[in-house]
């Protein structure tokens, strides 16, 4: 007899076979409906008991939480909302759940709730379909690489090199904590330490990316990447998981164009291949939405909302463009922007970009040519002497999802920027290597994985979307 | 005029069409013959130039390494080993590369000359065809578990739980290296640190992909772990990267079915998809075998030994069944084991497993059913008291390349372990939860990536199938 997973029997064709399903009670009704689910699927599948042919202590077992394998006949189902149930032969009870203490009972729980039980969270359906999605998510970007010719690449998590300056770091030390050896001078002496120099951990993966698109052609990292900012907001993780392409040969306009691209297939990935994880959370958003005023709401349910940014082109957009546009808006002119947009070259916040995106164009823009003064060392000047080949996309109530460039590929112009940086040339030997030797126009782009899978599953904090969130004063598990 | 790769340029059929093409130069002979690629693939594709229609400064820059953009006519190729080739109208020079300089030159360049190089490596063709080999594996890993219901989680990489003792550990932090925040009892005060506890850099994902297996049934990791162990072998990696399924529901031998199942098909993935990598890197092998004494040469080629191992049954052996073998064996009896098979309970050495799976079985080996006291608390003790249901899968020349067990379900069981252990029961009450809460059989392994890739690539030091190896003294780039 086939073990089959719930999804599995879900889409068989009932024709009283046997057949065996394990996995875990949500609901046990009347001592004889069992809504059984494996994770496979948000979809329970219902088994059907004879409550007078099972002993007292078997009922008692079936309990929501409760480990169980069911045996039975497959059957064209009586109920509403299924085609399929299990007429129940047999039941062996894997491990009960003690109703007055298991804390994921069939109510809603509020999510900062569950976020203290993280370890149990996926056991309801809002985390299932969204860890499902976010497994999802992340086969489809494998996916879009591996079938454009990319190759993947593992950048180093722990680097000897902290010249990037994309954020604060966690040092990575084998050294006495209490006593650390030290040198003459009283500092202490890394030479020691297990790499023999001071070590942090990754903020990006990007230059090293770098040195393997000058070989392969074009590759892409996926992995973790850390900072240690002490941001407690919605937005953030001090852990999270970044994507980056690299790519030789390519200006920023084909960088424009894969990121646009890239995205689209991406997300388009899910709306065929997760239909009801998607339907049940753009249930579970407009549930949570109809205790808002109506101004609050959402303009569009979330189906609707991946299938616009599926059908529509991302407006591309000049930072000076930008700016004229900021300058001349309402909310500018009202005073009503926390920081007031007065002249050129002023870095944008947040308000900013939600106003571009949400009030002014109505859909997903790309920003670019950035003022060189907010952007980091690597990117490519313009020849205006002023402006880098930078790209922000912007996505409604996410903000900035992917940040990227056309990297500077000029040896001199590089040195001149570490230079007026005070960034020392021999932290970055290797990098600049790669503008000595066969130096080409070359590009790539970041995408925080986490904000992807917020945009994707329309939940709110970015802690509900990774399994086991690192923020500050968090580390459990 | 579309951009092609050298890839699809070599399986174009010639029309005298215009095509561009962008990469480097590998080798230019008779001021007329380049050899260039990009990464695309092993193979290079011929250009040839009119030398008499270039200008001087152009034919001076053309060198190994250097970065080109080539437009021309693709036509079938007069040369042998080739199919097509451009005929150049037109060169562009992106980046020169200096002859007295640039390190990687066509020549043959030791293994540990490269290693230096790490950032330059990837553009010879050894390191291009196994970094290509890596990306292809690890794109075959994700597809096998997504086509059999498995959902990708990552595991946290900085964890608070220490308790696993797989192994030595990396400490993360941002507290004053030189001076910590101490108690008043002297120690380090973490609560002030950024987690406000002590953290480490994780071992393995194993015990929160248990949490997850319990809720999506089927799930696997992928991702970087990390052991501070001072080990400077051709075998370790202070950072390298795993792969970690868990299922809800499996037994140890459904574990297994599956373990043999997954390598197969990953090896099979690659023996279709990377035939020209596989080719080359078995013809380096075999040049390289060339200078070796007969008898120390493999008995098999790559390719050969690769479908050997899909085509052949694993031979799965107990623990007990093994100990005889070695026993009796000739080289114990002759006493040539550096550590001598004497009674049942001995831990197996690298030796012992080579013999078994290279002289004595002559395929991959499973091993299976260990002494309780050589394994960790957490493997499923079996009814005799005092064997648990773990598994390693030994591979030639490789030795344990999968290590599994079904898990201990048992509440009781769990905690007597824990005790007998001085594991702190607090330390894991997370971990515990899963045993109260709908227990329920379940197994998973570990796959130690970049032994794969070893195996598959034929390479022999683990530092030469990772982009950036960190190992003690070592996290340059």
């Amino acid at each position: 007899m086939a073990r089959l997973s719930v999804s599995d029997l879900l889409k068989t064709e009932p024709t009283s076979q046997d057949v065996t399903v394990e996995g875990w009670v949500r609901t046990f009704r009347s001592n004889r409906f069992i809504a059984l689910n494996d994770g496979s699927t948000i979809n329970n599948i219902q088994c059907v008991v004879d409550f007078e042919n099972l002993d007292e202590t078997t009922i008692k077992s079936i309990n929501t939480g409760s480990a169980i394998k069911v045996t039975g006949q497959l059957v064209e189902s009586q109920g509403k909302g299924q085609s399929v149930e299990i007429q129940v032969s047999d039941i062996f009870i894997h491990g009960g759940a003690d109703p007055e203490t298991y804390p994921i009972q069939p109510k809603k729980h509020s999510l900062e709730f569950l976020r203290e039980k993280a370890h149990l969270r996926v056991r309801t359906s809002t985390f299932s379909a969204v860890m499902r999605l976010r497994s999802a998510l992340s086969f489809a970007i494998h996916s879009y690489f591996q079938q454009n010719g990319f190759y993947y690449m593992h950048a180093p998590i722990i680097t000897g090199s902290d010249a990037e300056g994309a954020g604060e770091m966690f040092r990575v030390s084998t050294l006495d904590a209490k006593n650390p050896p030290l040198k003459e001078d009283g500092d202490i002496d890394y030479k020691q330490d297990f790499f023999g120099k001071e070590t942090n951990l990754t903020v990006s993966g990007q230059l090293e990316a770098e040195t393997y698109a000058m070989g392969l052609g074009k590759v892409y990292t996926f992995g973790p990447t850390f900072r240690a900012e002490n941001s407690n907001t919605s937005r953030h993780l001090a852990e999270f998981w970044m994507i980056e392409p690299e790519m030789a040969f390519f200006d920023l306009d084909a960088n424009m164009d894969l990121a646009e691209d890239f995205i689209k297939w991406v997300i388009g990935y899910v709306l065929e291949n997760c239909q009801d994880d998607l339907a049940f959370l753009e249930k579970r958003l407009l549930d949570e939405e109809k205790s808002k005023p109506q101004a609050e709401r959402s303009e569009m349910a979330l189906i609707e909302k991946l299938k616009f940014v599926v059908d529509n082109n991302f407006k591309r957009v000049s930072y000076t463009e930008a700016i004229d546009i900021l300058r001349n808006s309402k909310p500018n002119k009202k005073k009503k922007f926390e920081y007031p947009i007065n002249e050129w070259g002023a870095d944008l916040q947040s308000e900013h970009e939600r106003f571009l995106v949400e009030k002014h164009f109505k859909c997903p823009v790309i920003l670019f040519d950035y003022p060189a003064k907010i952007k980091a060392f690597y990117m490519r000047l313009n020849e205006d002497g002023k402006t880098v080949r930078a790209m922000d996309v912007l996505f409604p109530g996410i903000g900035e999802i992917v940040g990227g460039s056309q990297r500077e590929e000029r040896l001199d112009v590089l040195k001149e920027k570490m230079a007026a940086l005070n960034i020392p040339e021999e932290e970055l030997w290797w990098y600049l290597d790669l503008r000595k030797f066969g130096t080409a126009v070359h590009s790539g782009f970041g995408l925080g994985f986490e904000r992807l899978v917020l945009f994707v599953t329309g939940m709110g904090n970015i802690r509900d979307v990774i399994p086991f969130p690192r923020t500050p004063q968090n580390a459990e598990f």
